[in-house]
């Protein structure tokens, strides 16, 4: 990516989620769907609805959650927490309630931050039918022990849909294909998960433009219920995907934290902690472990899908983690870019890791009376390992590791050896 | 192991060690039968004899040594050296000898510790005969060149038996055994091995009085020719073995040690390993090398059975080893008891190491509705961990590796699974 | 070796060095015919010659390369640079001329070593029609704009004959062989790589004078070329290397510097990592990488020969490397020997690694009653060592490395046991 265009998809993306930021979203409801509405401006996705009550593996879609308004008044009339002015107030999918109360019996329905006096926390109750809501610890000093309070939530809880989107980018090569996955259904989160959404519809936008050898299926799903029925509609296309991404909280100013899949060693893993690697950023690589987002599932036994996760700072290990902290502010355009830049960076690497065979392999050929030995002391060495090591048994990606050498060097040689009729695919 | 019987279980320990102390054992003769006779009325072994002569392998059941007395005597009939105080003083497997002689003579059979005034060393001449005595270098300095010296070993060496005890503790698979085997040839010496014996015998009385699924065998043996001589007469006993270990120098402050078997990543290497690196205390593991005790002859290339040794100072690596300072003093009850909670943590690591099926192997399982996500983050990560890698193809010890992990809490986490019918049994 | 034979050694080398220094040679020509017959003075070598024209693999053997003077005069008739004076001032292989220009048309045929004012270049120009000259910054300076130059190469490029020396030193095993290579075709230079003609020199002598299990082929060869047409007219001999080494910068007093086969843990690798690490002394195990000497083309992946690559200093390493500076004071006796002793050291251990069975694999052996428990505590231990491991198994290598003791003493332990009737071969 050059410069002028890393900038350009990094304030993008930032535009992106913006404009998704105040929608209230859930794991159904309008909020979703509203979103997909949006994210299909950019990428022509399918938006799936998946009924209520249907069973996915273990799980049953849930009612569908929508809402209007909720708030919080004293009896004075005053709105003192309102959703219409931050949608984390209201603990996603509360029940609707309409009620007066002193505050010790609200008090048990509301959340704070203990030691943030401004933070809003975000709190759900997806599978446990209840109400609640978020507030400042500054918000809460408002309250007294002698008022009275009028609550409302203006929700609903009934039949619908799971909404989720999908989109599937056709490659050379139908059967093999790369997942791409985020949730979408924090509400007003930025980094968890609008920066993975963002950063996946700029890697759609990058990846429909130029030639592949993959297919790339994108999913844009509620967190954990989303991915299970997509896994549960989808067993056969499961068994296509050869590697796999999770991106979440792919925005903010940390370094890179990579999570291997469960397998610790697949291309995917490997490719990714190559490029890192190479970056010479600082960088993490952590193990799989079956906590997490959306990998639990994909990396379940049964599956055991080749997927790894993307991250900078890893969910639960940012002080703004899943409260009103993670804003507009905590996500940034830069963080972004470099975010798609080595989620390119990795495809590269998948899309042109093959193993090849050397045509001449009874000592070197003579790299001078083909023209392949005047480049830099780099490109020659990049063509002997080629060379050296195309014996069948190692893919470009081994060789670039063997080598110490980056990816894109070793590639470019394979291909002035291709050229010079040196070598050929295997 | 609860704080109270934990030190019940030292001060018992400490007391059978008192007992059998004052005993002169050897490889052969009636200390040994003494000291057998008095580990049965603790544990119901079966003392085995097996006649001077036998051919065991390579080698051949020596004569019986029996002795009762052994003295120096100076011209003015006090004794400057005697058996009586101390079992020591006589070279274990001493010809019997009376003579008279001056201290040119009389020195080549003496042997002392010399950098440790007061010590005695404590010395063996099984395989060659001889005779010989031990003292202090404060004692020696009480000869002198122009003395003559009375010397009296009234021993014997006669054809008779060689002595062991064995105890086997039935379990549910009675063809799967684990060997506990500690060496009970040596004299008053505490750490060596008499805490050895007292562990063994602890441990005995704690897995008999517990459900088992391994059968426990207990070898009570002279060093080297006692294991080569139980290996000749039950070679195909020895096939049963499936965890094997060698307890010795268990008694003393130092930390502990685990020296692994010969095949180096046997169960019961990974058990005890896994158990020290939980334990957070310091420890040492060290590698396999064909010197030490009986582990010797278990992983001896026809056998290599999977034997590991447990220790603390490991024998060798103290000043104390082989000398009257590894004396009643030197073993502590909180050691041993240490010594005995590990060897119990082990073993339930071994019972309990079995490998399970998810029987909801594609996606998590919703552990809400089942009451299974209500206790600790930990306790949630062992379930996660638990339901994640139980393809078949990973045992408990496995997923406790990789997950970081306690064996129990993991231990847990599959039972808890199993009630909820989400686990079966390979 | 010891003390005396080891200093003989290293002043016999040296003074071989010294004997080829002035020669001026190339990859074909006078000069490697002249280095030749001086080498069979001391190896009963066989001569090749291989026309030019030779097709050989992706190569061709090139017109062989003769010079009688060649010079740079000033108007003065003065010669400012002299062949005759040191053989490195003519670009090796240049092609006749005689002519006279102005420095503006000579200076692009002139080469310096930069930042060192006194030392000369060392250039080639074998695939490609050319000529020229080195010389010091020193010299350049007695160069002007205004005098006119008269320029002398009095070469030939003509059809002829690429040479190369081959000895066979045939063992007990004739279809098992070891390669000795060092390349030949560097003029006054004298760590690369008389050095390594030195050392390969000594060693076929050393190895002519002892029993030998494997048989040796010793190549001085031209660099590249040499190999490659080695290779191509010795499809099938190849076929029966087991180990080879290429020896070259030898000579210097940097720290030993060994290069693994492409295959990283052959044989010749273990011996090498073995012999380098029981030692003590400082030394280097670099990985295999395609670039270097003629390892390039044992390696090459048609052949994937177990072939390493010794040196100390590595070329390109030091400063004095392809400059006049790589000169008689450069290389040491001591150096020479040093190299020398590791090489036998080397070929000790692969002339003797094998595999045996221990004949009383059930419990030890009674080592006493053969009389081999007399010994130190070291030669104890290596006979416990092998008759632990000599289940078929594992070489004496593999039981050096795990007992962490000198291939020798295990060596001498297996002996002893072998002797003793404890262990056949297997």
């Amino acid at each position: 990516m050059q410069a002028m265009s890393r900038e350009n998809a990094g304030s993008n993306m930032h535009a992106l989620i913006r404009e998704l930021y105040p929608i209230c979203r859930s794991i159904t409801g309008g909020g979703v769907r509203e979103t997909l509405r949006i994210l299909r401006e950019h990428v022509p996705l399918e938006i799936r609805e998946v009924a209520t009550g249907t069973q996915v593996f273990d799980w049953t879609v849930p009612r569908e959650w929508n809402i209007r308004d909720a708030w919080i008044k004293n009896s004075a009339g005053e709105r003192l927490v309102d959703f219409r002015r931050l949608n984390l107030h209201v603990v996603n999918y509360s029940a609707p309630i309409r009620q007066r109360m002193r505050l010790a019996e609200l008090k048990e329905h509301l959340h704070t931050v203990p030691h943030q006096p401004d933070w809003v926390p975000y709190r759900t109750s997806y599978y446990k039918e209840s109400w609640g809501f978020c507030l400042s610890e500054k918000q809460l000093a408002q309250f007294n022990d002698t008022d009275e309070y009028d609550v409302c939530v203006d929700s609903s809880l009934t039949d619908g849909q799971l909404s989720y989107g999908e989109y599937l980018l056709k490659g050379k090569e139908a059967e093999n294909e790369v997942l791409i996955s985020c949730h979408i259904c924090h509400p007003a989160l930025a980094n968890d998960n609008l920066s993975g959404v963002a950063v996946t519809i700029a890697l759609a936008q990058h990846l429909a433009s130029t030639p592949r050898r993959y297919s790339y299926r994108f999913l844009f799903i509620p967190g954990t219920i989303g991915s299970i029925t997509w896994l549960s509609k989808n067993e056969q296309a499961a068994k296509k995907i050869r590697h796999g991404l999770v991106l979440t909280c792919v925005g903010d100013s940390g370094n890179i934290t990579y999570k291997r899949s469960r397998r610790g060693d697949a291309e995917i893993d490997r490719a990714f902690v190559h490029i890192l690697e190479q970056s010479g950023e600082p960088h993490k690589i952590v193990e799989f472990s079956p906590y997490g987002y959306d990998e639990r599932q994909y990396c379940s036994p049964g599956f055991n899908l080749p997927v790894g996760t993307m991250m900078r700072s890893p969910h639960g290990e940012f002080a703004q983690y899943h409260t009103s902290a993670d804003n507009l502010d905590f996500v940034q355009a830069e963080a972004l870019a470099d975010s798609l830049a080595k989620c390119r960076d990795v495809i590269d690497v998948l899309e042109h890791n093959r193993s090849y065979i050397n045509l001449n392999p009874y000592c070197e050929p003579q790299l001078g009376k083909r023209g392949l030995y005047e480049g830099s002391q780099d490109e020659t060495m990049a063509l002997l390992w080629v060379l050296n090591l195309s014996d069948g048994n190692f893919s470009l990606l081994d060789i670039a590791e063997r080598a110490k050498m980056p990816f894109a060097a070793i590639k470019v040689a394979a291909d002035r050896l291709g050229r010079a009729g040196l070598l050929r695919d295997v």
